[in-house]
């Protein structure tokens, strides 16, 4: 089958702000067939699984305005201009729980939706971390922390209580690893 | 600290389709203040864990347009009015790949981006497959699919090659509930 790239003949960009653009891109299917797509980009990402000496992980609980509801996620922005990710990570880690880390690998990476946006978010692994000042958040983030252990993420994820993307994939990220203890 | 939702005081919406729509929400944050926040929603989806008796699940690669690129990914697709997620992967899974499961199972929910987007996958293990006709593909799915064992799609995710949120999503699933092999 083919599945060769699809031609692009325009591209309209129908809307844009400091966090999304959305535009309207004709293309030509392989088949030479004219369609008209819609695709968002946003602003790159980077977050953070923080684990401890006793293998706990910092999770986050944040209202979430598009889902009218207070999440499970973890610390993490968006990727400054000049910053790579894993700068972000350290800046996000340090801002939104005063912790800094010594040890830092990367896990991988996770697009919101590859069929709609080009929006990834970078995973970092942070250990060996050491309370370095107070966290300082920005003016719409309204977050609390708390260390849990992996066994208690992998029974809320059991629960339906975990729909976050990132930390669903920060899981699989964990668990390709071997690092998530048996039930 | 005040984790307390938002109160909405105007919301705008600055581009609508049948895929996606994008406002602006004037809110009160819980400090007082007033904010604007750009919120997505898009049409719900629903996808498939195509699980066989050897332990090999379908995969399948697509070329994704916002990306650029072919990507691994699920059979699904997004949810038709009247229709529940499981119908839709029901749906989806006979026209993107002949099969048909005897056996359904709700694996959980994953969301594309609860910072920015209203945008969930509810995602089903299906199992006793099968084949009952041929794949009818929409007009712009170009799609190839193919059965893999699990332990290949955890060494795909060691190697940095699924960044789809929705097979991360799945991979974290199976994990939580034991169904992926030891290395």
């Amino acid at each position: 089958m083919d599945i060769r790239p699809w031609r692009l003949q325009a591209k309209r960009v129908v809307y844009q702000d400091r966090w999304v653009e959305v535009a309207l891109a004709d293309v030509q299917l392989p088949t030479g067939r004219a369609y008209t797509y819609t695709t968002l980009r946003r602003v790159p990402g980077a977050a953070v699984v923080a684990l401890n000496g006793r293998q706990e992980v910092l999770v986050q609980r944040e209202y979430r305005y598009p889902l009218d509801a207070v999440v499970y996620q973890l610390p993490g922005g968006l990727v400054d201009a000049g910053e790579s990710p894993l700068e972000t990570a350290r800046r996000e880690l340090r801002e939104e729980t005063g912790y800094e880390a010594e040890e830092w690998e990367l896990l991988g990476t996770v697009q919101d939706n590859p069929g709609l946006i080009d929006g990834a978010t970078t995973l970092f692994l942070a250990q060996r971390l050491r309370p370095a000042s107070t966290a300082q958040l920005e003016q719409a983030e309204f977050v609390t922390s708390e260390w849990r252990p992996l066994s208690w993420l992998r029974e809320r994820i059991l629960a339906g209580e975990i729909e976050d993307r990132v930390l669903l994939a920060a899981f699989a990220f964990l668990a390709a690893r071997g690092l998530i203890p048996e039930r």
